[in-house]
């Protein structure tokens, strides 16, 4: 059963998540043996509504996209008119007037891509929407996981950051849990929600988290450009407390654990120099992964145009 | 017999504005049936050279070119050279080398499409010029008129706002004063041209252009960013005296009055909120019928490098 | 014997060039026919990473993989995170899981497209990296000779300006030498490098220069945006001692030499406005080339990911 939209993490059961999973590893398979390009969605249109400016979600999504021989159309959206006050539903209104068939939206405000989906016969797949959600990329570290794990039942993977603020902790911990993985976060007393999902433990500690034992250790992005969030009590400090330091590093491969991060990295902050190098790192098989993840969810959704 | 640029409206015979409305039907016909991709333009090129930003014209004219299989450029005339002061002419001496197809231009500056039709062999398209044109505007109004009376022979439509600096008001009242439609203006005395076309009326005052009972209501953006230009004396006051309060509104909806904008909307200026749900608005059918025209005017054209 | 990486002129041998100028011309005479698309890289990616604006050779390497069938994404780093602080390598990892095929490259700093394709099995291209090297437009000025004279043994070229900042003037020069071709320098002392290739003349006055008979003019872009050059004393200054002025044009067509210039130009300082007409002007060849020679480039590397 497909669905129009791809909204958040939470409304799907488990077994959409496994189909899309599932789904995902042919894509990938393809274009591992430099069969780039399916035509599958040739003569279909995809509208990218980007209002927060993001590269690698952008061109992952725009890569996916034209693999499966889509046109894709870039709605300029820093340059247009709707900076200059258009509301949303009037842009939405003019992509429905063109016929888009997927509208692929990234807005600072939470719930703003449900909305849009309700306005328009075209498949809305939200990029990212403020605190609220990104689901692709919930999937895509879900693929990743289970690339190592192939049944994660009872892993253990330990999202390191400014939870509150992070739709990624949101939707990568929402997915893992429909899967069975045991999830754990770790960040200041601050930046860690009190009242969370369920069966979630909570650390403020790095060492008593580690004492958990985790078999991922997952670096949220600390997001320099905010200036609402006090990361306590400076960056530096930040890094000292929760980053993955040189020290940690050694410790973390004695071990034998994966290191995870949407990206992109800042350097010296979450992860120190050296993490570049470290064997077990899989931060390039989630680049990797989000395309062939970002196929299948285009290839499964069903625009409502038809008819 | 093709023609190799579309510059204005005002040298185009009604036959051929004729041929150019039936044209775009079937276009329009294909891609309400999903056959969204047209091989007709393939291997062919298109440049969109766009002084002035404008998100809407500039999708809508790139989706169309894709639809007939066209490859797409965007010259980016905002981070480019140009602006450090390279001439237009050598810019177009550089499409013309590249073998562009088309060139589809947009410049604040009336006749610059006109001045770049002489020096290249590609067909030129004006997506807007200055105070003077927008062709495709124009054919995309009296397409969506003649959705609704196909023979508009004496039906009446009153165009509101800021005539005096507005291609659409000059585009549009062109190409329907050549189809027979009757054509007045309304607006500040100080926006309305004195020596305007010929057969054409001028109201100031809102009530007694509606006793002149037009057939469709056509409201000019205000243009919120020019500073030149005094909306007398303030928005709100313009609303008050010439947009669509909600009080008209229920007048136009009582007559049976069909309602039009160029896009995009400033609400609470030209239009109130209510206006998004009037049944008999043909904003989005604008949108939707630009495509269309679009599409026509690019398979009418005939670029002047074969031979 | 294809390569991997396009990175400089100085390690191809004169084999590999001549071979890359012939297989330019069939992809030339291909679209001179009209002829612009062939199916060569259908399914192939190229990602455009352009740290510095560059409207012409963006649009050139762009319309080139077009025609070639190829996927073109911009990795947009203007706007990107890559600004925020992300470092060259985190990105070329990023765009290698992508699993790129080509990578055309732009930066300021010399030597970073190398650097790039040491940690990529794509094939880099080099677009221009600070004062190093711009392979493709040595290439392309290659080329345009070549069409002139077909052997270009013992011709003259005369390079004039600012030699030294000049990653023009130094691929040129070098694959110009490679084909048997001799070149002088012209510009003010500070300008012309005192350590610089052997076998190239140097001149800092117009007239001595002229007097050695060059069959071609090339003059470089100044490049204004710079701060940190002096061009000696003023910009008119520079015109009235280096630039193409009236009538040294008038002396030049005397002679019947040939006009160069990679573009765009700066009117009124290396060039006057007559230029424009001058009928043994190659500037537009060059750009018409530029195209062909792209694609001979692309067509001829080979992306190191197969196996």
């Amino acid at each position: 059963m497909a669905r129009k939209d791809l909204l958040d993490i939470a409304s799907l059961d488990r077994e959409e998540i496994e189909h899309l999973l599932e789904q995902s590893a042919p894509f990938k398979d393809l274009f591992t043996r430099s069969v780039k390009k399916v035509p599958a969605l040739k003569g279909k249109s995809v509208l990218m509504l980007f209002y927060e400016a993001s590269t690698r979600t952008h061109s992952s999504f725009e890569v996916a996209a034209k693999r499966l021989s889509a046109d894709v159309t870039n709605f300029d959206v820093a340059h247009s008119s709707i900076t200059k006050g258009e509301s949303v539903r009037e842009t939405v209104e003019t992509l429905q007037a063109m016929r888009t068939d997927y509208i692929i939206v990234r807005h600072g405000r939470s719930g703003l891509p449900g909305m849009i989906a309700k306005q328009t016969k075209a498949s809305v797949i939200n990029a990212g929407d403020g605190a609220h959600a990104h689901p692709t990329q919930a999937l895509l570290d879900a693929f990743t996981i289970k690339e190592k794990f192939p049944d994660p039942t009872g892993k253990k993977v330990l999202i390191i950051g400014d939870i509150l603020h992070s739709r990624v902790a949101r939707s990568t911990s929402t997915i893992l849990k429909k899967l069975g993985v045991d999830v754990a976060y770790l960040g200041p007393g601050s930046l860690v929600p009190k009242n969370g999902p369920e069966n979630i433990r909570r650390f403020t500690d790095y060492k008593e988290a580690m004492a958990w034992s985790p078999d991922f250790v997952y670096l949220l992005r600390v997001q320099m450009e905010r200036q609402d969030v006090q990361y306590f009590p400076s960056v530096r400090e930040y890094h000292r407390l929760y980053g993955i330091t040189d020290a940690r590093l050694a410790d973390i491969r004695d071990r034998g654990l994966y290191l995870m991060h949407p990206g992109p990295v800042n350097r010296g902050v979450e992860l120190c120099d050296a993490v570049m190098d470290y064997e077990r790192s899989l931060i390039n098989d989630q680049v990797e992964n989000g395309i062939a993840v970002r196929m299948a969810v285009l290839y499964w959704l069903k625009p409502g145009r038809e008819g």
